[in-house]
């Protein structure tokens, strides 16, 4: 029988979904693109060069810079990958799995930063090329907030959750395992790759809701 | 109150759905292809060529075949988009959005064979080429099953559920908006393009669940 604590219990469960299915959270979508260590950066486009900024980034400290690098796999180039600045301590060229595979690349589903092991290639620059043996990788698909977003929400970063998207448009998905990254830098943003958006018939700026 | 009504209810819909979630249907995975009129194949390949089978697909009827063309669109062209025979009365092209937008075309998502005012492009063979106004469509995914499949679950031709596809892979999806297709020549199948398949990290032949 379903009793009156029952009843509370899921009351509570209700009612803490409902808060945050109400946030309506902007995707932003990532195309393929690269980070690069300085060494990388300077054989690839000289010793005297810098990254140039295009623009902004949504997420603080971060630009779209001018310098695109060719990236080659066993079976093909993908041309014109953005890259996008400052400086990180490891090369990381991130692709959806459509363009990875294009070129024969199997790259591993990652966070940021997790490099390890991953997929190699080769970084084809103005002024020089360098052969990676790991960096590539597909992007784990994430929700960045605030602390204090995070907070109201009751949520901790390292947690999974699931995300609607495309409600309405006939391609609605939800995408399951969604990490949560909470940080003092971070602004709320739902951020998928080209597959993921084209799937949901998403748009950066759209808006997208945890289910 | 919940009470003895409400209780029935809810066991009836929770057996459908538990009912329904146990079938494991295989996915089957389309990479972009076309299929065409006899006039335009004839235009593309010469007018003595007839398709060529290379190897059947799994609904029954239909083969994919040697030929290839070429698609262009404002912003480039897709290479070796393979021919699925035999003729049809209208001429299709399927992309998958990652695709299409490659090429400057912004397809609509629609159901095979519903091709009016859908996008253009310049179809290329080795002995012609045909600008068509429309045909060019990303495929609405959806599930075929036989009749008595359907029967056994209670799904009708035309209703829409929900698919849940690539659990255990880090990359778990809830696809909604799928179509139903029930017909006699059908063979259970979750037909999804290769956008959908990179973000759920599926393969033809692996097996996903109505959610």
């Amino acid at each position: 029988m379903i009793g009156p604590s029952e009843i509370a219990g899921l009351s509570a469960e209700i009612a803490k979904r409902m808060k945050r299915s109400k946030l309506a959270i902007p995707a932003g979508v990532s195309v393929k693109h690269c980070h690069l260590t300085k060494e990388h950066f300077k054989i690839l486009f000289g010793a005297n060069a810098e990254p140039k900024r295009v623009k902004d980034i949504k997420q603080p400290g971060f630009y779209a810079a001018e310098e695109c690098i060719d990236v080659k796999g066993p079976k093909g180039v993908l041309k014109k990958i953005r890259l996008v600045a400052p400086y990180r301590d490891h090369t990381q060229i991130e692709l959806a799995a459509t363009d990875a595979f294009a070129i024969g690349l199997n790259p591993p589903v990652r966070e940021s930063g997790d490099v390890k092991g991953s997929a190699g290639a080769v970084l084809i620059g103005p002024m020089g090329q360098v052969e990676i043996k790991e960096g590539v990788i597909v992007a784990q698909r994430h929700l960045h907030f605030s602390p204090s977003e995070a907070a109201a929400l009751g949520i901790t970063s390292g947690e999974t959750v699931r995300v609607r998207a495309g409600t309405g448009g006939g391609r609605a998905v939800v995408f399951e395992d969604v990490v949560v990254r909470v940080g003092p830098k971070y602004s709320l943003e739902f951020h998928v790759d080209t597959d993921e958006a084209n799937t949901a018939g998403l748009k950066t700026g759209d808006f997208v809701h945890i289910a």
